[in-house]
């Protein structure tokens, strides 16, 4: 979560004012991603955004698709869509992952007003951040620093491909496929995702370079970049890349040895090719949302292991969704701790406190919660589908991934608005329970304890 | 899970001492189970057991089914198993089920020796009791109370029965749906389960009325029989009533809805049918096994919700398995606590101290890792089976239910032994996680708090 000093202590002491404060971060971020999808709803019905007229309900699927950074489209976005859709899904895209956030406290410093402590408030949401004082530098340092990651993606694909599209064509792919990259939204521009560049290695890195440092989150960065040694890192970004590394090669290892000899996946490609869509097929889950082999060809122990990897996500403070690599760490090492008879959980060297580990094991239980519910939801609308297919689709979009069996274009109406809401949630849902999880407000009558019977 | 005290407390005073003797409950538990299991085995593969020679594996298979109170069968019960065969297995079912425990404490008394420290430490683990000093009694009032309940169970069935089965066959019916009831087995003569009764309300209401008493655990029972008035149960037996009876509505009411259609499962029933089977259903996935309607032409939301029961299982100190219907609703009330920004979590005008809470998630957090790990690797060995029928057939082994879509008899030599593995440790394991976690040692070596990042 976050750690509230100073701003919380300021508010703690007009307990009064503090209630309907507190209450405003989550009504905020929620207006304001409701205002962006809005606009966007209306742009993509534009007739110049399409090549073919799209429902209401398509465009506002679309839109939420790419605020949220999901990436499940109900329609292909290569064909259906002209340059201008693009462009807007784009920016649609940029704005929902680099975050409203950051936008609105530059456009704030850009004016030359100070931040109020209401936005400040907003921002240390946004930003997971301990200091509310760092909080502009801070939401400077993320923009430019993505810039800089984008720009490096854009002219590495833009160039790759420049033989076979054209400059042109090659310069608007790279400027898409980077942005939908490196926000971790799984945008592609063809209905088959990245699956013709299966063994192509500059595509393969390129996208998965991008999304893996937009998923690791911008803490971790300025942190690589402030204090450049290992031993100098803050336990969380310790315990992020650890993390990150781990669960990326164990994923790889698992689908590499569950789908060699599978003939619809890693069977006919080389040596270098299983490897490199093992990899890909490994990173994607945890929010990216492109694929290069069929997702709905993949055997079930991949798709069991795929389907807890989006539920994982990527970090803190980024472009990806889920409930977080350091959260998912934090349950693994107090199970740890647990099946040790350990009473603390500690990691390099620093003890986690006991209600670190109580709002990781909150937190990932309602996750669970939500989860089943969207599920069940949505086998009752679609009674027709096959119920792994369901599942995914739930998981996929819950988690803000965008991964899919093929279950998105066949989705009825009610299925359709199920999916908008639960991509909704997904992306804010995380945000907000952290938010409520931060912040415990006690109350007037306390009861005596009472022993109870666990298990 | 439970206080330890005063056991715990006297042996903290000795701590080189404590580690040996803290680690041998579950130990002795472990080996009782196998005894039983090897005991069983040795029993089942006699030529007098069975009609047609069964392999080991199938032997070992129907012991451990039957010692775990599971109920998947690999061989059909009424016609592979001799009368014989079918009298060693109520009996394994009995012994599992009623508890190793109760036996072993009752025989020591019963030779007039003192229960030593060890089988009492013991004890309290297979009772969770809170008091080492009321075990005896407990014991004694358990074996009481069961008997009286299986004898009234199997008076109501044979003569129920007697009609169509004669006097001799019934009363054996009675006598083995009794035992398998009441321990929450789920073992049945036929392979159509209690299909052919699904419109019975006698055999309906007896066997759901023997399991629910089975299931509710002995501590409500003596709380019960004890102080007769509400106002004076104990928060956990209110908990517990609670808990059973809102989860068994919302069960019956949906699937009554979900399934009302359903030409293969309600829609042919007359309306006092469809609640029955409704009813029956909606109680049967929290532990007990039986089934009256085809469980694999259920809709697929009825099979996500019959998967969430048999997860949470029945009461704690009962026949039956499971995370256990409180520790669920601690799971449900943190939620509400947590969403509400409330510091405390109060039931019943009792507050449930931090660690209780904390103990519940993780126990609920490992036992779904371990769910996911044995649907994981039951995936790999069952290849060409379909995905659900597999995560059902895993979830029902580890919560030792008994349902199944139809693959137990399928199983590869692999899966089924698998299957033999998820049934004991899903007896076992939450015993000796709550052992794990009501237990914890203390380390040399403590590092300094650091704030963490979660969400
Ligand atoms: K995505
Ligand atoms: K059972």
């Amino acid at each position: 979560m976050m750690n509230w000093d100073p701003a919380v202590i300021a508010i703690e002491r007009h307990p009064k004012a503090a209630k309907k404060i507190m209450a405003a971060p989550p009504l905020i971020l929620c207006g304001g991603f409701l205002l962006l999808i809005l606009i966007g709803t209306l742009l993509l019905k534009l007739p110049m955004a399409t090549t073919q007229p799209i429902s209401w309900l398509h465009s506002v699927f679309t839109a939420t698709s790419a605020v949220t950074v999901t990436g499940l489209v109900v329609q292909d976005t290569g064909t259906v869509f002209t340059t201008f859709g693009q462009v807007v899904i784009a920016l649609l895209i940029q704005c929902g992952g680099l975050g409203l956030m950051t936008f609105a406290i530059v456009t704030l410093v850009a004016l030359g007003g100070r931040i109020g402590f209401l936005q400040r408030t907003v921002a240390i949401e946004a930003f997971n951040q301990t200091d509310a004082s760092t909080i502009v530098s801070t939401a400077k340092s993320v923009l430019l620093f993505s810039l800089i990651v984008e720009v490096i993606g854009m002219l590495i694909l833009a160039v790759h491909w420049s033989d076979t599209l054209g400059w042109k064509t090659s310069l608007f792919h790279g400027f898409f496929y980077t942005i939908s990259a490196f926000n971790n939204a799984g945008f592609a521009l063809s209905s088959a995702s990245l699956m013709p560049y299966v063994a192509d290695p500059v595509v393969n890195l390129t996208i998965s370079g991008l999304f893996i440092i937009g998923g690791l989150g911008f803490s971790v960065w300025i942190d690589l970049i402030k204090n450049r040694r290992w031993a100098r890192l803050s336990p969380y970004s310790k315990m992020m890349i650890t993390g990150t590394i781990i669960i990326n090669l164990v994923a790889l290892l698992a689908i590499y040895f569950i789908e060699y000899s599978n003939p619809k996946t890693l069977g006919p490609l080389s040596e270098t090719g299983k490897w490199l869509a093992s990899w890909f097929q490994a990173v994607t889950p945890r929010t990216a949302g492109f694929n290069t082999l069929a997702i709905e060809e993949l055997r079930d122990a991949t798709t069991a292991l795929m389907l807890v990897l989006m539920f994982i996500g990527g970090g803190s403070l980024s472009t990806a969704s889920g409930i977080k690599v350091v959260t998912f760490m934090l349950l693994v090492l107090a199970t740890y701790a647990y099946l040790r008879r350990d009473d603390e959980v500690n990691v390099f060297k620093r003890e986690i406190p006991k209600e670190v580990i109580s709002k990781a094991l909150a937190l990932s239980m309602i996750s669970i919660g939500v989860t089943w519910l969207a599920i069940f939801v949505l086998l009752i609308s679609e009674k027709h589908a096959q119920m792994i297919d369901v599942v995914f689709e739930a998981v996929s979009a819950l988690g803000t991934v965008g991964l899919s069996r093929g279950l998105t274009g066949s989705l009825s109406n009610t299925g359709e608005g199920i999916i908008i809401f639960l991509m909704f949630i997904g992306r804010l849902g995380p945000l907000t329970l952290a938010y409520f999880l931060a912040s415990p407000r006690s109350k007037k009558v306390r009861y005596p304890k009472v022993k109870m019977t666990v298990g």
